[in-house]
């Protein structure tokens, strides 16, 4: 089967483009960008000279393509591509929203496809995965949505949590994109930590549309404060909720049963680990794997949900992928069993 | 004046050096250390060569003297430097807790003095300084401590604050000090973010103790999660806590409110910055100067407590001479007054 | 086949152990260690859980075997592992160097089988790959020999090198071990380069060895000054030699003709990338290929012969499993096909 | 006294500022900006708030000021500084270049006023320090020249050195500007070292201009290239000469011969350490101290010698102030003396 990327040459396209090469079903036929078309791949990612393709300013048919678009760039693509009888997995944020409302608001964009909007697939596989396996068109969660939802799911679909809920997540610079900018410069992001996106960032109402669903359709209060720090990949999402009362053993069983229920609630799951002890993130650099610490805190009774992602692999074209084999039927696991690179 | 260090040749150790060596009023004359007595200071660090010392294994008279011995040990050393009628700044934790029943659970030891934790103060100058002016005996703050109480003090004496707080820390690796370990091994701590410390970190009691003095002598829970970032200083201390309803105005005004709050709170306050944007840890490298950034999540009215501060120095060393000028006497800013070193 | 590790805690135990998941044609059935034995393996590294695998104090029976010993540790571990009739891949220093009388100078260490020494063949696999299809026991060359050898070989074979060369590597932390240090430690390594070893580094005897032969068997003298850089993994290294007036045409010709000789040198080989430009350390993260990049300095006509590899991958565990493929029969490139995680 | 900045929101302005601001005997009244005229400079730099200073797009009346716009930029304000009867130091390279005639070829700029050229005296105060006293217009080195130079002058002096010099610098992001760019971009530049400018380097005439010079006017080949290594600030320089034979004795005397020869050649020098162990740069982090180690390789008799600076410091501002305060009578140490922010 043929697969194409648009937009190879942002860090998404990139890494799909690194990931599809290793795929042992499909194979890479055509990428295209922006700037640097006509040149070949491996010129302009000396790390994917392996793979002989030249970048053109328009995909070749292929049986499902990639959009590496920016948000509201990629809508037109991916309708365009839909048009030529190609399914797509886009990484945009452009079909994630169900409510064609939120884009004007958090995009400055009117959607062009609010009937496509309603048969795209948000692409969270472990939260989708049999409509995924149907759709044409999958809208792949943002880096943040990923760690965070995953996290809080299970506790949210076994009713354990009352109240409001803080997301607080640690991101690497790379999910800042390939394009320079003072933020992501490297004097400046080196050796240090900061928060952004006070005011609200735009993962929040991908974030709230889920757990909303997740919450039996009751809205949630999600306070959610990204943070910078210095590394490339990898994301690390705190996360602080409220347990109900009486719905877990008190002291060290409680948090033997929370863990069981994490455990039951991703038991078959492929790309999940929940674990007994505080994941790093560098132990997902460049793999697929979800690693959940599900915990309470012992003085307080607070959930405190830990997930740790790469970024670009689970958060993007990892789970990009995890969604084309399931929508191409392939095993889901084709061409991301690679262990992280560590350390 | 004469001051002396006691084991110099940990991080906050050697941090007081080099700060004490600009210090227009004091003269460091004495230095000790453990493993590497009888060698010269600058043989040790050589940035310190500028210092003329050489590393002994006991303090010469000095007028005060800096402990930088670790927790558990330092103890006995604060007592006998006593003893010879030297006035003493703590750095470890030995006499921060008020309630001596609070060591043997948090630090496995039975406190040697507790007449002497009575008289010690608690040294976050912010707080306490008319008592540490007339102090023989501070006690410095732990670098979480420091952050995180200066980010919640001001809200909190307001009564701003109902219900939990959850402070989420990301500390560089030289809080964790200089002897080597494979949680701050380069190669497993470069490229990672990680919670640590679930089952209650030793900073904990320490803050509860404050928050509680500072809440009407309430008290207030508190989950309290640090992380490990991979930069060598700083600390950034996000707090989340609940808004008493109809305290403040609502939306933008309401943070207009708060931050005027802050500013007042902390109006003549030499270290302290309440700044209108969330801070960088990078703007604190090697200066004694604590951002404060108190923001209103506008979506769930929850209160956001940004605080960054460079570890070592408002953490540790910058704030232990502070509180060294008050109790000699002399202006508070001597010798803390140079700007971070940025980028 | 059935393939074990001794010593698989360290890094390049740890490496292979990665590495040797993704083989196709290899299975991981054994892996030792000294304090970890009795654990999984994926409970000491959650990266590897997917290999079900249970650390033990020997090796159970397989075809062949990787030692990850210290060297002077590993000879004798090699010795039984022979004489079980097991093939072995040493990535130890201990069979490297053809010169018994050469062990106690550099390694402190009397060799115990000086006829193991003679039939070990080293294991840069660009330069001996028949000998290596034949060979019982391997000695993989060191992390700098690797890259430095490579770089130089092509020029040396046609004799363009006259006079002394100076090779000036850089090298990430994981070359240290995972062995916690002051000079590996986070605090200490991150923010700064230094040069080490300005005595002799152990791994010079072996550059010289080997430069010798490419040499003709005429001895070159070699100034080999390694560095520490900040970052996990990579080796640059930079040479410097002086060309043989009348080799090569003037100007940019000469480079031409200089990058054409080292693209025929290196045609056929799958890891050997010959490049237009200075190569990133960045683009071997993770993978086997090792790029090069000769120049001529323009103003001085000096050859500048540039070479960037990932120390953990093509300079150890990766080489070796390269090696591993041609002492079984395999592909050579067999599980070594995955690009750089790349950025 | 009175000191300006001429584009202060550079690093170079940033780090004069900062230092400045310490300065005991001169007061920084006036800075300029382009993009950023109109704002505070605490509003843009926030660890200058202190400095209570607004960027202008002129500079008011000085006594002296610092040209910190980019070359070919920064001439024509020189000019019109000079004419205004202000000294100035500039640190660019616009008047680094004895010869006009190079300005051309490395620079693509025709030098407006080869006069001004002539009686601009290069700031390298360790050699121009009677010129630059002198001076009412002085070049400030480039940052690879000083390292460089300052590493390789007392062998030249003591006429040690025969046939070609290498240079192989390792160098920090920030001396590739404030103006974000791929290359120093965080993604691209972390966990990496690559070698750039093979073609020729813009420092590389001074570097040769300065040389000639300590070499009795003899010109000398030189290779350099330099490197960028995941830090911000520093530069390791590792130059590596021929030794003349018969200059020194051998073995460990002759080093020891060398490092006094060092020793004496910087006797008074409060800027230079020389020292018997490899230096790390980050024992100049934000200081103006420049260690050097000369060695000797002893298999090869090479002269290896390295020095380590902090590029912003010594490399820039930090040089530039040293000669401010010799052009305005002032102790050449003042505002100087702060040690390294180690670690």
């Amino acid at each position: 089967m043929k697969i194409g990327i648009v937009n190879v040459t942002g860090y998404v396209g990139v890494e799909l483009a690194r990931l599809l090469y290793l795929h042992p079903e499909v194979k890479l036929t055509s990428v295209s960008g922006r700037t640097s078309a006509g040149q070949k791949l491996g010129d302009v990612f000396p790390h994917l000279a392996s793979l002989d393709l030249t970048i053109k300013t328009e995909l070749d048919d292929v049986d499902l393509a990639f959009s590496g678009m920016p948000h509201t760039k990629s809508a037109e693509v991916v309708i365009s591509l839909l048009e030529r009888g190609i399914k797509v997995v886009d990484t945009s944020a452009d079909f994630r929203l169900k409510d064609p409302g939120q884009y004007p608001e958090w995009y400055d964009f009117s959607h062009p496809s609010p009937q496509l909007l309603k048969e795209a697939v948000y692409g969270l596989t472990e939260l989708y995965r049999p409509e995924i396996a149907q759709a044409k068109l999958v809208a792949n969660p943002g880096c943040y949505p990923t760690g965070a939802i995953l996290a809080l799911a299970p506790a949210l679909k076994n009713s354990l949590i009352e109240g409001d809920i803080i997301i607080d997540s640690k991101s690497g610079l790379s999910g800042a994109g390939r394009t320079p900018s003072l933020k992501a410069h490297f004097s400046e992001a080196s050796d240090d930590v900061t928060a952004y996106a006070l005011e609200g960032h735009r993962h929040l109402p991908e974030i709230l549309q889920e757990m909303r669903l997740l919450n039996d359709d009751k809205p949630i209060a999600v306070t959610f404060i990204p943070h910078l720090v210095p590394m490339t990949r990898g994301i690390l999402s705190t996360c602080y909720a409220n347990l109900v009362s009486g719905k877990l053993a008190g002291g060290k069983q409680g948090e033997a049963e929370l863990r069981e229920l994490y455990q039951d609630f991703y038991r078959d799951e492929p790309f999940i680990r929940v674990v007994s002890f505080p994941p790093h993130t560098k132990h997902s650099w460049g793999s697929n794997t979800c690693f959940i610490h599900p915990a309470i805190d012992a003085r307080t009774g607070k959930l405190v949900l830990i997930s740790s992602i790469d970024n670009l692999v689970k958060g993007a074209a990892g789970g990009a992928i995890q969604n084309m084999n399931l929508m191409l039927g392939l095993p889901e696991t084709a061409g991301l069993d690679a262990p992280a690179v560590y350390p």
